[in-house]
């Protein structure tokens, strides 16, 4: 593997990964008020566009890392809309 | 401009754009309880390699949407640290 590449997929796995200890947090205490809405919706949003730019690359690393992303950021947006 | 282009760049401007509703919510709020610290700690960590990665593929825009990205999560890593 060149050393950009793992460069690429260590960079991807920390932002990715990132937000499991976010969500695991929300999860369990049921507690969002210092979380910005627009930023969830923003950085929702952007990562959908990421999927769809990866889809039309052809990009399986940025498939996987931007689907991740997404559901994670689902989840907390979920627990957001509920607790506010 | 290619679709593909104009899709990763308006990816890029929402994700980065994404973190500044959150540097204002905890600059006004002085509250960072519900923000995860391993979450900001990996983020920051994997958006540095994201420029890193950026510089060695010698590509403007992941350059700039990273170093802005990393600006606004070292300030709210800042607030986190102060305010717990």
């Amino acid at each position: 593997m060149q050393l950009i590449d793992l460069v690429g997929y260590i960079a991807a796995t920390l932002t990715t990964a990132a937000f499991l200890p976010q969500v695991l947090k929300v999860w369990r205490s049921k507690s969002t008020k210092d979380l910005a809405l627009p930023t969830l919706l923003s950085f929702i949003a952007g990562v959908s566009m990421w999927l769809v730019y990866g889809l039309l690359v052809h990009s399986t690393p940025i498939i996987m890392a931007n689907a991740v992303t997404l559901v994670l950021n689902l989840v907390i947006l979920r627990f957001k809309l509920k607790y506010g």
